[in-house]
């Protein structure tokens, strides 16, 4: 019997505001056990860029840890992000969510302009070295082209996004819900997600098109 | 073209030690689209009860709300549980988390002499006079059993579990990963989910049959 693949999970809070998108996050762990794979968790060990009410739209002065808080998501089982050794994994995949664009790099204030997480950056350059894939559901495309300078990516149609994606030196083709975009050269799977206006099950779609893109790809 | 069926699902926050297990409640917003149904989530407004860091296990001095939490889950989009109205709906369903035994009732605290929250309380009751189906998840059914004294459930094969809800006036059948126990005269189903040692592929299995079997007891 063939040992199941290990495929990484980067966390970035719990929450579309200012962590992990919970939806885009849970279906990613359910289509990796249901491609008869296995995943572990991972979450940088630092604060949150910010707090967001999920009610109410608006900034806290509170102050959350952004693996404290992933580890809602995981139910208590998650590393912290310094200690994934890509040696040790078949891929990586990252959710989406406002965290990434916030916690795992500075996007979402800074734009092209922005700073990267020290251990994503190391995480994502890691995978790539060894040619192993790297899925990026939502927003997460626009870090990995931010890292890794090149790509063929998706994010969705928002021209904004697509844009920036392309000053980082990547190149962006517009898709609908559920759809991939497989970069077979440098075996990155990208799709929107909640990049476009989706609903759940479109959503849960793209993350299973995602894995099963991602799977493939694995040597 | 008929109309969708509307499902209100009750959240109790975000997080499986101290809201709302938020796999059991992502599964259950997509069982519900993926069988053709639209649904409307709610949560009361009020304090959790504990703030748990989910990396530790500790509870924490930190002060939560249920509603700003599950809105988390909910991507912002949640009413307080005061405006549920059974009438407007054709179901309701309950995923469990330890919120359901901390904020809606009392039960992780107290046990069979728990308190229970008015506003949770009134929506079952009103939904149980309308002879409008009940689902509910992995501890849910402790609550059902608290509120109407009566009904066929089951919450796994927890000994202990299980006599608290026969202490409430409820029978217990023990059942494995994903099976349901649906009540037809009382018009409840329920299912273990994470009230045993679940994968996540087997937890998404428990919402979906307990969703469907929801949908057939709808008049």
């Amino acid at each position: 019997m063939p040992t199941r693949k290990q495929i990484a999970v980067i966390l970035s809070g719990c929450g579309v505001y200012d962590g992990a998108e919970i939806h885009e996050a849970v279906f990613t762990m359910w289509a990796i056990e249901k491609a008869g794979a296995a995943y572990q968790l991972f979450a940088p060990d630092k604060a949150q860029a910010q707090v967001v009410n999920h009610l109410s739209g608006e900034t806290s002065d509170e102050s959350r840890n952004v693996l404290t808080e992933s580890a809602r998501i995981a139910r208590g089982h998650i590393t912290p992000l310094h200690l994934l050794n890509p040696t040790l994994f078949d891929a990586v995949i990252l959710p989406g969510g406002y965290g990434v664009a916030k916690n795992l790099c500075s996007f979402a204030f800074d734009g092209d302009q922005c700073s990267i997480d020290e251990d994503v950056k190391k995480a994502i350059l890691g995978f790539h070295k060894h040619h192993k894939p790297i899925g990026a559901l939502c927003i997460s495309p626009v870090l990995i082209a931010a890292i890794l300078g090149k790509g063929q990516l998706t994010i969705g149609n928002d021209a904004e996004t697509a844009n920036a994606i392309k000053a980082f030196g990547a190149t962006h083709t517009n898709t609908s819900h559920a759809e991939t975009v497989v970069d077979k050269e440098n075996k990155i799977v990208s799709s929107p997600c909640y990049m476009l206006d989706a609903s759940i099950t479109q959503v849960a779609a793209g993350a299973e098109n995602t894995v099963n893109a991602v799977m493939k790809l694995i040597e």
